[in-house]
């Protein structure tokens, strides 16, 4: 295979190329990987697999002709701009950013949830859905299962790594000023996050919800093939690193209960299930940042709503919530093409 | 007035005395105030109003005679062990822990939701509720004024604060020593907090909720004398210093709308409305630490309930969660006593 990754130099981009390899994804060891950027990061370079490979810089006249797969985390700006440059010559663009994610024409993919959409991907182009909603929807689809989901009501914790690796560095040099007893910078955060919690992210819409807020309820309705599941999301971002969370309160058209709940995650893929407050076990973002799955626990029945549960839920946003689930999307069709 | 305090070195006991100084609470200048500790903290002295005041002993023969109120945050065993002490000569107690809180002779006070509760406490002992659930409560009252509540779902962020002062230092020494690439210690939580999110406060019970999360469930009911309200929380721990947030859903026995709950939240006493998202402002704990209201933002329609509500809480956990409504609570009394 040929794979091209545009958006190289950031923290996605980066997370593609380490993806890749621990999923041993067959690239060619000659030509089969280019990297592209802007013009700034354009003429860097990044080992793989033992070669350097230069960045490149995107442009109108970018060749892709033989790539087979592109992996494209670059700001919808840049989705939209190129996607007849990358697509144009029979490129697979997965695109991480939101640029298609609601055009009719354009699969919504999580392959534990819904796999075969990919195959219905008329412009080339298949969408990476949004960190939060795909680490959410590998939770509902074993629940979805069971019975129709009618309700989610989701409460998030996400990490600083959604807001990019500048973003990161930001939250650790925040810290180390306040440490040192100097003034914090803020510039990748509406606010201060060291030692702060943000409910703000993405802009915000006409109904008050942020565009991060209404990602959730849109795309999961989507990629679930659910119209009538209503989802209402507060997204908040939290002083951690890279991990997301979420508290999740589930009820389905038929009363759901715990144990029924439990049996379906033990069983689903991509699933972990880590839920033992005896021993103090529950998933954290500590213990799941670096890791393929989503992790769940705290499951419990909903107090307040009979036939409902509410659990807790935990995700690498790189991981799963970005780079992994767009190659398990490219390994998901050539694993069903041969 | 003469009051005591009991339990003086610890976060909240601190606390009160900042409050009370800060309430202008009526306190004698000639023995007006006593304060209570452990063998340990005995002998050290507080300064208050421009005096010291030495810690005496808190034991079996410990005398309260003359003292009108007495301030308590030791924890629930000393509360327990205590009581009688403390009370026997006629000082109220004003208790903030979870000893009597459920006591059907025990009022559970939230001054601006059921301040006449405390005019009802044939053992002298009047109980300050759980930190989480005061901030609450604060919110909910003027909703439930517009009709009687039914449903609840609140997932806090509680900051390191409500596990104690000590705890408090444990945050940001482990954020030190991440910062110099030592491994951080762990001893006041169940796990590392810096750049870390822990969903378990307090023990577990059978149902698999914490008990943080069951005395949402059961104070809520009793503070608002609504035993037909039923909460479902989940309980987590974030690297934030004092003030706690809840991200809350209320549905009530008639639809609400958000224009009616915000004109509500404006009216309502100790309560703060900062909710203008182009202005990029909501309530934040960076902002709210130290402060006395409970701030409410981020208010508009549940998307996944027809007439429910969604709103963002943060109270300063050691001010409106703990002291302040302690001495409110006394307020409330010599107000209506008059």
């Amino acid at each position: 295979m040929k794979v091209a990754i545009v958006g190289a130099s950031g923290a996605v981009g980066h997370e593609f190329l380490r993806v890749l390899d621990e999923q041993n994804f067959p690239i060619d060891a000659e030509g089969g990987l280019r990297l592209f950027g802007s013009k700034r990061s354009a003429g860097s370079s990044i080992e793989f697999r033992g070669r350097e490979y230069v960045i490149e810089e995107l442009t109108e006249e970018s060749d892709f002709s033989g790539i087979d797969f592109a992996f494209t985390s670059a700001g919808a700006g840049t989705s939209r701009r190129f996607a007849d440059v990358i697509t144009r010559h029979g490129a697979l663009m997965i695109d991480n950013s939101s640029a298609f994610r609601m055009d009719d024409d354009v699969p919504l993919v999580v392959p534990e949830v819904n796999g075969d959409d990919a195959f219905n991907a008329p412009r080339g182009i298949i969408a990476n859905p949004n960190c939060t909603t795909i680490i959410l929807v590998v939770a509902l689809k074993p629940i979805a299962d069971i019975a129709p989901l009618t309700r989610v009501h989701v409460a998030t914790y996400q990490a600083a790594s959604g807001a990019g690796a500048a973003a990161m560095d930001e939250l650790i040099e925040q810290h180390r000023a306040m440490q040192a007893g100097e003034e914090p910078k803020v510039e990748k955060f509406a606010h201060r996050l060291a030692f702060n919690l943000i409910p703000h992210i993405d802009v915000f819409t006409d109904n008050d919800y942020t565009k991060e807020e209404m990602k959730m309820y849109n795309e999961t309705k989507k990629i679930m093939h659910a119209p009538g599941l209503d989802v209402s999301a507060t997204c908040v971002r939290v002083p951690v690193m890279r991990a997301h969370s979420e508290a999740v309160w589930v009820e389905a058209e038929k009363p759901l209960t715990v144990d029924a709940v439990r049996e379906a995650f033990n069983a689903a893929p991509g699933l972990v299930v880590v839920d033992n407050p005896g021993e103090m076990l529950y998933p954290m973002p500590k213990d799941v940042t670096g890791q393929d799955p989503v992790y769940v626990g705290r499951l419990r029945e909903d107090l307040s709503q009979k036939g409902g549960v509410t659990f807790w839920l935990v995700g690498d946003q790189i991981k799963k919530g970005a780079a992994l689930n767009a190659v398990q999307i490219a390994q998901y069709i050539l694993a069903r093409r041969k």
